[in-house]
């Protein structure tokens, strides 16, 4: 029998805004999210500046590796949007105005306003398909396994739900939150390292947060199978309510 | 005579919860605008699971490329907390509990709750400095041009004030961020793209934001030349103001 397909993913974020600070991202932890729900791991972001070389390498060491990249950034009509360029220079291809795009395009402005800074947003890779934008209209595109996303995240957002459904996935992750609230991790962390060492077909993580001067902690166990989770969570409560009946400070 | 010194950083955010989509980062943006601020240009951005191989690699190929890497999760008292690990075998060297954080926890801890989870957190990699906590006392650390900081953002903040105290900074950045408002990128585009082509001392961005339905852009002039980022926003005020007054539908 073999095991839960795994199916997996990057996000290419590119904007010189967000490694300046201007712009804070939120796009990696809404696909992040987004992708989990549907059955498709994220396994590594990058963000990576409106450098034409530093985009294609970020996307050849990715694309490789992984089942698909999601980029987000550097598709409209500025100078500074070279992201389409990069695409087609890492697959070797060639990029020119698309004619649907022109079409598109032409049912929104007379034939006077499409500007050269407008027609450079009709630009894809040869071969690419297109990714509607509801929108704004000017839309993404996918070429082999990259998916090539706006930068605005409502517009991103929109795109990938069109995206998605051209995508393989796999099984979905399933996860339990077990609230350790006030017991410390370090109480706890030799006995979760116990639980996590026997069980190697989930994911246990532990994660504190920082309130008000107080730490708080929740544990999570992910994998996907059911049993399995379910398993290692009663585990998991067991241990905590153990430590917090023990009669030892917390 | 030689130009504005620039130094360079790329962030290293290390953890399963960013991927998964459970914890949103707020850490590259906070590094992002703390390092320009102080005159440290961040160059590069990754997430890396809690997998030792690949936060080794990432280590490799960022450490080596910038002038510093900040780290950001992975340095707590659980078994998914391995980045001390990863730091030491990237760089080649030795690991183990670092006297001055034993002391400092038998300041807090009787010895008999000195539990090996806790002592987990005294691991540093041999030759490192430590790094101040002021909030959760368990220190960060440096090796080399890599700094070791906490995930949890209040944590990571403080240490990073104590962190950057030892880096080399470079000249500020200087940002001027023009309201191009309702002017849509593509009327502006060419012109832009025509002073930015004749400005290569400046970078300059487009940025739209969506909101209730409309577009609004902001356009962001930056370079470590007083004198020609100001030359430069003055010729895009001039290039907008010229748009909102051609009588042409914007």
């Amino acid at each position: 029998m073999s095991g839960p397909t795994t199916v997996t993913a990057a996000v290419l974020v590119i904007g010189d805004e967000i490694l300046s600070g201007r712009t804070k991202d939120s796009n990696i932890g809404y696909i992040a999210e987004y992708l989990a729900r549907i059955g498709v791991d994220l396994r590594e972001a990058r963000v990576v500046p409106d450098v034409e070389e530093e985009i294609v390498a970020a996307l050849d060491a990715l694309r490789g590796r992984y089942d698909y990249v999601i980029t987000t950034g550097g598709i409209g009509p500025t100078h500074d949007d070279i992201t389409a360029d990069a695409v087609a220079r890492a697959f070797g291809v060639s990029i020119g105005e698309d004619p649907r795009i022109i079409a598109m395009m032409l049912e929104r402005y007379q034939p006077a306003d499409l500007t050269p800074a407008r027609r450079r947003m009709a630009r894809v890779p040869q071969g690419a398909e297109l990714i509607d934008n509801p929108i704004s209209k000017a839309p993404g595109f996918r070429i082999g396994n990259v998916f090539v996303l706006a930068g605005v995240p409502s517009v991103m957002q929109a795109m990938l739900d069109f995206a998605v459904r051209s995508m393989t996935t796999g099984a979905v992750m399933l996860v339990e939150t077990i609230e350790a609230g006030p017991v410390p991790e370090g109480r706890y962390g030799d006995a979760l390292g116990a639980i996590a060492a026997a069980r190697p077909e989930v994911s246990i993580g532990s994660y504190p947060s920082y309130k008000d001067g107080r730490f708080s902690n929740q544990i999570v166990v992910r994998g996907k199978d059911a049993a399995a989770v379910a398993e290692a969570r009663a585990a998991v409560e067991a241990m905590l309510e153990e430590m917090r009946s023990d009669g030892k400070p917390l």
